[in-house]
């Protein structure tokens, strides 16, 4: 497989934010190039200011499901900032603000953490993304 | 890339369907035949009576994120059905209610706005899909 | 066709998970290869406890989308669970749950409902779906 996987966040909760770290650490372990692309809720999460923050989980986690990620954490469980890079740093894993999103939610490129590559429109995305395959998380 | 993008829209809140919609537009603008396939509360915002009304956003919007997208709309943003409009105009953008949910949510295909192209199940879109991505949203 | 269909499965709602398996369903149908792999409050639901549970909608659905939901069970429509018990049987529909994820949720095999046929890592799932369309639900 040369062909990158591309991910597409969109969702701003830290277990999808996870689930979505980890499959691009895996693609990246794997030696696939890595292509995420920032919209909505998950670009906001990568403000500098806000990337360490609780972003809450998916309305059907519960107080079980919270129970569980807060066990997990505590237990030494990476957040999904670390995970990526980590990914960053043994694969080759892009990272890029979508532009219109950037305008909705009157961000600028500084105030959005390192692990961010660079802000671009969805057609460079797509041409980055090639025939990989897409994920919208 | 000749192979056809395909968008599975499941959600129906206005952010969601404008990331959508935007997917949907970039892929037209270049060239790619695109194929929308709407289920469910996604299905239910393509009704005529419904296509105009405001359709929520994601729960992690909260607030802020609502206050921005209500500023990005009095700033002149288009709306998702406009963007699909011009989408149309532009390329080949065919948008197929899924049968299942037209029967679940008891739609008639005239209580469909005209975006919505025709019905059909779900093996029917996986032939228009061929190898192309599938991005659900 | 004959690279696999593969679903990741995030979301733990009814809405999600019958879209899902209709997805499943109808690759199947189509001869295609299906890989299931079961992430957070989808694998959640499929404890042989909880399966047969009611697992919510997705918070657009409402009064109304709930009201119509429980008027196609009461119809007869199969659950989620039903359609990809037969899926199976018409087709090659392979169901993993995701290690990372049994151990968020402290889940064991012997807890999980025999549709599940076995636990994996995010790069067996990969290896799975070859160049095969990945599918976020």
């Amino acid at each position: 497989m040369d062909e990158p996987l591309n991910l597409v966040l969109f969702s701003g909760t830290d277990d999808k934010l996870q689930a979505a770290a980890v499959l691009a650490a895996g693609a990246a372990a794997l030696g696939r190039p890595v292509n995420v692309f920032l919209q909505y809720w998950a670009l906001d999460a990568f403000r500098t200011a806000r990337i360490g923050r609780d972003h809450g989980l998916a309305p059907e986690a519960g107080p079980e499901g919270r129970a569980h990620v807060v066990a997990l954490a505590s237990a030494g469980q990476q957040p999904w900032a670390e995970i990526l890079r980590q990914a960053k740093e043994i694969g080759s894993v892009d990272i890029q603000a979508c532009s219109l999103s950037m305008d909705l939610l009157a961000i600028e490129q500084s105030d959005l953490d390192p692990l961010v590559d660079g802000v671009e429109g969805v057609t460079a995305f797509y041409l980055s993304a090639g025939a990989g395959q897409i994920v919208f998380v």
